[in-house]
């Protein structure tokens, strides 16, 4: 698929952080639809040759590159940039890594394991994982931001007030986005897009991909949310439910530990019905599995539960 | 609706609280079908002329009665208990309330309401909340659980590694619940039925309503979960999602926050473009909101999302 490429800002314009301070590689009017052609979250790191080792080569510091910043004229602080998702152009080859020291359950899973992906660039075919699962597919973006008002370089990993590396699996197709603006033109920038991933991405990583991004920016004055907000238009699980879920729980009075709990019984659970290892398990719970607050009032004890999508083996 | 009455364990047979040395009320073999009535988790305090001041007489220690328990034949301490749950037969009348110190946002929400529901029994028209809301229902069991090991009495409020008050939205009819057995003949209680929830229950109360419901029980050896594990046969969003959803989020280093902070923003928006009193908006929230972890990797910050089904203004 081609995209509109009137108004375009290819890979090479990147950064790494959010700094009010970057110049600015396009300049948008209201109203206007650009393409920003993003890396991978990897930043070119993986192809088609590489192997669990090179999970071990990658340097954190290229992690997670963006494209931009768009600066968005008449955007000014406390207003709202709102951004309607287009489309998407994925580029059909994607990974999903377990990185040490990563991911909810790092401290189980302490060895580098790294996953590549081929699909369909029309995104309508489930992509394979191995002989016994498919994963079906919607791209998305993980990471979109504008600058923060506070001078400085600041890390692209944690989400932030302004947004950032949110992976929320549902700012796909349709969706329309709103974000606090907090420093004239707003200085919008885009990446680490994925062709799947499950609600937490439990593992650190998605089905990781490099993809082109069509964008509508409009600014909204004086209504800047305190957080990022957003609309999806219709359903959002309607590619997965069709089967039901296998779902695991965590009970207690930690949410994260849960979490943790609910993840780990779901891989306890694949590897023994599925006959999965627990690797292949944890993977697959990241790029389509589901972590839901299911109850969070009942002192002192709360309830996460894990859904995962049983389409995954039909 | 009229279920199975061959086996059937009436509302006056109840209990409160978790404890090994109830005596049972019916003894049932793995295979058998029993109806449970279950009282409302009001316990019958509220009625069609109740008002907001009678959350104020409620008396908490008569909360979330459970019908039972159920002894079943050849259960023993490490087996599964499997229940299947077969259908619903809801009595028409509900009732959401705002109780001070209870719910999610207990220090914002300091006093007393009521809403009641009258809804059609057979649950398929939205119920009427207001002028501008209808809520889709989706029967499901509340509270559902086995004998814990421990001796003596235990609360039934919060949830427990034998599951008790889960409040998990989609114990619904065809779901599979595996229960970890504890105690022998497993004494399965069941109650605290709700017409609808979403996923966190956060104002602290769902649709509140008495309900018999079918349910049968097998057990499988030496398969204990180490807690509560569950399939659904099939999707589980579809009576909320044709719409879309408006969704708010909370992003932070930790996760009891960010929800906190996801469904104030929640009821911020509603309130603001619903038309909407507070009180209203969070009881709708609970009623019908779903808190999601969308990311809980990116050290420092996780992201809690509320999504909000749009259906309800439709």
């Amino acid at each position: 698929m081609k995209l509109p490429h009137a108004h375009t800002i290819h890979a090479h314009d990147g950064h790494l952080g959010w700094n009010r301070a970057l110049r600015p590689v396009l300049r948008a009017s209201s109203g206007d639809t650009v393409t920003f052609c993003c890396r991978d979250a990897g930043n070119g790191h993986y192809h088609h040759a590489s192997t669990s080792h090179d999970v071990t080569t990658s340097d954190p510091a290229d992690a997670n590159p963006l494209t931009g910043p768009l600066f968005v004229e008449g955007a000014m602080p406390g207003d709202a940039l709102k951004v309607t998702v287009n489309e998407f152009a994925p580029s059909g080859f994607g990974w999903t890594a377990i990185i040490p020291g990563f991911g909810l359950l790092s401290d189980q899973f302490v060895m580098p394991k790294l996953k590549l992906w081929n699909y369909e660039t029309d995104v309508a075919t489930p992509a394979v994982f191995n002989s016994l699962a498919r994963v079906p597919l919607r791209p998305f973006i993980g990471t979109i931001g504008v600058a923060p008002m506070e001078p400085g370089n600041h890390s692209v990993i944690p989400p932030r007030r302004i947004g950032g590396n949110m992976d929320i699996r549902d700012i796909a197709a349709g969706t329309v986005l709103y974000l606090p603006v907090e420093v004239e033109g707003a200085l919008l920038s885009v990446g680490d897009c994925h062709a799947a991933q499950g609600d937490g991405e439990v593992c650190g990583t998605a089905i990781e991909t490099a993809m082109d991004v069509s964008l509508t920016v409009e600014v909204i004055k004086d209504a800047a949310p305190r957080t990022p907000h957003f609309i999806t238009p219709g359903p959002i699980s309607r590619h997965l439910d069709s089967a039901g879920y296998d779902v695991t729980t965590g009970i207690g009075p930690d949410l994260m530990q849960a979490a943790r709990d609910a993840v780990s019984h779901m891989i306890d659970l694949l590897a023994r019905t599925r006959n999965l290892n627990a690797e292949d398990a944890y993977m697959l719970c990241s790029v389509c599995g589901d972590l839901k607050i299911s109850e969070i009032v009942d002192a002192p004890n709360w309830v996460v539960s894990f859904y995962f999508p049983r389409i995954v083996f039909e």
